[in-house]
């Protein structure tokens, strides 16, 4: 890269939790630099936070209407490189079409859209002006996630046959969508949220982490959706039965209420020679459990030959010091920055720049939503999962 | 108890596995002795047994009928008091019924039977003659599950809403059964171990584990059972969706193809108002994951008064003496044998000494294993768990 | 081994605690009946404890002499084959020396002997008589402990560097000794303990670890002994540094204030090509951390070629089934028995069999004490620990 | 504050190791921009990594001397705020002191310099000019260790008896400076590390932690310095016996040959209610003990009323997304940059915000090197750890 590259955010005022994490992760390489926003749809919050970023007054927009328009009409070694959205589920996608119809690259918070046709509209459009796009499916940013889909790929575990992922979280165990919590209120708000809650939120995390370390796509699902606080519109918890294109079998459990958990995504992988276990909370550790040898836990930042390209690429610091969330999200802002300066340069991008989540993801995660509802709903056993 | 109990058992060889993990659950509290065994079907596999043990010869049988026929026409004060059978599941019903007809009380290995008919008629064999049946699950037989089921009881959680339960090993991930493996070859035979192989062998502990923490039955499943591994004749992986009769929905998932995967039990329920965890890998521990305070580990064996009656009933050691598997296999047989001696002496058998699996957790893991099946080869989504 | 052999018991009765552990351990395998005891100083204790443990009013002695003058009268194939001493620290040394003298083989609960000088007499009058001394040190009887002392034996870690070993317990965190506490009040009385409280206990089983798991002798020591409560008449703490005879160099930590602490004792073992970590709390996995490998988890039970013959010689169950604190207790009484067992019958026992604590370690657990103390008192950085 | 803080930095080139962390903390929070460096002593590589780093030309200095009365020439809102240092130690003290003469608040990787006379002397100018320095010792950077400290302050541990710390690094195991490998190379030339090798690099970091943690100071100390592999100029191990002026005892070990070690940093502080235990390899735990209640696992940004306000402070994201090294290291920058901010606008700082490391740590950093140097060269047991 010849230069830093300029970003424009859409919603992260201060008022909003997920903002300020896209910006950690995008500052932290020195590759980004936030150049402008449209930080809030309420006018004095905008400009409060834009102040407080440091961002200047002429930059700091009330609307993304009048971001776009504004720095697409800047010169080009000025105006921003891509913008970065990080509102609401239900609007994702208008600022979306909006910066590529102006030739501006997209950064977009999970899940992609609000619903599955929003984000088809979304992939005719990438197609069409030939721009990237980037889903911030954090959980695949870490350096052991990369480490454990390289070794399926490589065959280390045999044919794949059994996963069982899961995603507990405990913070909406009570009404808090009534007692003033405004990341409970629009997250269990079907106007904003989407077809469910739970899904919407972390299966789809879920889901996209089985896929994305099997290497296989989710074929047929077997679907329960519960609301387990009373009083609550939406679902907050649920299970699937899942069967993979190449045979395995899987179990995806996630649950807002699971009381006391905090954000424990774990998934494990079993193949006829072994199996991985990987734990959010415990990130840079891989555990392995061969068949016929002893259990050997992998570390991020080892010297070792095991670690594969994908999970170096991923690492800032040496074995034994902790690398987590942040660096998980940084890690695919530094991808997708790579890849783009390798755009602006002329360049190619490595396989491992471009190993950040896109569209194809965005639309498999939508679909997967709209099948778990379908499939929650019916008295069949399976339903397919398609797009 | 005024003296110790006599003990004859059916199976256990030197060949076999799990008679002598019952001798040792027997012996270690110094309450039981081993007095006459019909220990293999292979003659001379019961006297090498027999001697290896100390046994009289005159009480080696070599038939199981033999040796109850032999013990109800010794003296009163030299016959055994009980009959424990540890041959494969086909052959637990014959001996269990004409040891209860001879008026021997029975200790039997899990799954109590081999059919959920053969179980119903030693419930209506029980009723009549009023002897006492111990069924070996040995997990709710540690003090950190005693100590979850009490606090569930006790409200400590609130109400249930979640509970996840599963059962990973690895030991089938390869046709075991075709390699000399006799453990295996039983177990996926299904002649010899029912109508399904991994909910017989490990699904219903996990059942059996839910049902004994949260007090609460299994209503409705909804079942896929898998065989992952080429040319298996059973199933050797499967799920279960759950609902319990207090509103609280489950997930349950056995897997015997999980490579690499020792004997990871493991159990999480979550309330309104916390959770629990345990682990039978680390069983002196107990998560307790609390909505809206710190996380705590209560260990097996402490001084403060957060431990239940029936957790420290079921403790031999003082905290940071870690007991394991024998000693939780041994509580059910302490139980047992208390409660005998309660008995024989005509004295009152406290709650703490009555906590030992019996004939109806029996029904219920037949029905279960029953309906498992039937919930598998259903196109329905859920079945009903009737007995 | 053709018969059980007969255990007479001092010390133990219902009011103490090692004891009961004791018959536990030597109950668990079938090898071993306890035959008769002189259980308490106190006579209607001695006669209770009696009754609780089935012995006949025969055979419950109310001092340790009567019992060994009367065992030794019966006949051969009744009297005790031999006697467990588990009194506080001060009267170990009597019942030994007349066990011995009437060739009665002898267990002793650690530390041995009140002082070296005991320690020295029972060494002599054991070359005397050729009868067997089987000293309890628990934690070499783990399974993983015995793997570490194989590893580190056969080369796998290369030569010795560093040794840490720690025993931290937080029991003595009040001045129990003063509130009716009767184990602390034995074990902080100088007349009943020795010379040191902390070493005493505890510090002597670190000691005999680093010493059973390296394969070398500590030569010098550096020492500091602490009274970090109030009003306690003896040492409560310590830390010594350590120089072995292969040139590694350590640190002993050993506190009974370490609040909040059950009985944690570890070690970690570091060569020129790894190395090893234990932890009395998990006590089925080894840690082995390679310089240049992924770090492995050896587990007890496994069935995998890296574990020694004696890991496997000292496991009950398959990887999976934790075996804890009692089943180490009750390996050492295995060895023991086996041992004596092809004594009686002539035959050789294997050096699995042989591997169990002996004189030898009771003479260096007494020096050890001894030269911690001349340590802590002097003003020179450096002891020589001898004989 | 009201803008971003301008850095320029001193050493920290591509073949660097620590400068690139600097970079990543500072970067972070958005709020500092790296605007100059004199990056290395190679002009070649100065200005290749200036170009990396996307600095221009005119900022990308080849020597310190040049930057500092470079940037001093520049216009007030132009020039940087302060001077970050992250040579080897042989060369922290002409920088920073060039930087302080000339008006500029400093950043200093630890240890602080190459000697205690060093030392004293920026401590000198300090006082002279008014300026703040903040030296990076990473571990008090992380939450819960302020957490630890918050808690022994407000006494819930009661008085502390017992420190344990530990730092163990299996990196220098073998002879790596004579195989090419700078960051060994320079670490064990006792011309550019300084008196000791392991005490400079990790001792002082646990020497800190442990004296932030307690809040008292280490008054008497009893050291061995080892150098456990071969041919190796300094040493590369050791362990010291601590007194606290608090009365409380301490043991530190610190080695850079524990084979197979990361950067596994651990502290146990036991007072009469119970203690704490901190683990850099999971650092968003912090475990309490409990004298007489079940332990607690406190969790890095929980809701619960138990974290203190410095924790909170310093925590970037909700419970479960776990923080590591690098925001550990980026609260110390954020926490230096706060302060300096508040300077700037004339405000006064939180007490939160004066929590970094600065000189007054420094200088106890050398002062241990020496004592520790010092008492292991001496016969004598204890040496006082004097300025």
């Amino acid at each position: 890269m010849t230069r830093k590259l300029r970003m424009g955010m859409v919603g992260g005022g201060q008022d909003a939790f997920i903002g300020a994490i896209h910006r950690l992760a995008a500052n932290m390489d020195g590759l980004i630099e936030l150049s402008c926003g449209a930080l809030s749809i309420n006018p004095e919050m905008a400009v409060a936070s834009g102040k407080a970023l440091f961002l200047p007054e002429s930059r700091t927009y009330l609307t993304y209407e009048e971001m776009i328009i504004a720095e697409a009409a800047l010169p080009a070694d000025e105006r921003i490189d891509f913008v970065t959205i990080v509102t609401p589920n239900f609007a994702h996608f208008a600022p979306a079409m909006m910066a590529l119809d102006h030739g501006f690259n997209v950064v977009i918070e999970k899940p992609i859209t609000f619903s599955l046709e929003e984000a088809k509209q979304l992939e005719q459009k990438l197609k069409e002006t030939g721009l990237t796009l980037c889903l911030t499916h954090t959980y695949s940013g870490y350096p052991m996630v990369k480490q454990a889909k390289a070794m399926v790929r490589e065959g280390k575990l045999g044919k794949i046959r059994k996963v069982w992922v899961e995603y507990p979280q405990g913070w909406l165990s009570k009404l808090s969508e009534r007692e003033g919590n405004a990341q409970a209120a629009w997250r269990t708000d079907p106007k904003k949220s989407g077809k469910s809650s739970v899904m919407g939120d972390i299966g789809t995390h879920a889901a996209h982490l089985a896929e994305y370390i099997t290497g296989s796509k989710i074929t047929d699902i077997c679907a329960e959706l519960n609301t387990l606080v009373e009083g609550r519109v939406m679902d907050d918890d649920g299970a699937v039965l899942l069967k993979f294109d190449n045979g395995a079998k899987g179990v995806l459990m996630a649950s807002q209420v699971a009381s006391g958990e905090e954000n424990a995504v774990k998934i494990r992988v079993y193949g006829e020679k072994g199996g991985i276990e990987w734990l959010q909370h415990e990130p840079n550790s891989l555990i392995i459990k061969w068949l016929e040898e002893p259990m050997q836990i992998l570390r991020a930042g080892s010297n070792y030959a095991h670690l594969s390209s994908f999970a170096r690429h991923n690492c800032r610091t040496p074995g034994g010091h902790p690398e987590g969330y942040l660096e998980a999200f940084a890690n695919i802002y530094r991808n997708f920055a790579l890849t783009l300066g390798c755009k602006i340069d002329g360049t190619e991008p490595t396989p491992e720049m471009l190993d950040f989540p896109s569209i194809e993801d965005g639309l498999r995660g939508m679909a997967f939503i709209d099948n778990v509802v379908l499939s929650a709903q019916s008295d069949k056993k399976w339903t397919p999962n398609v797009l």
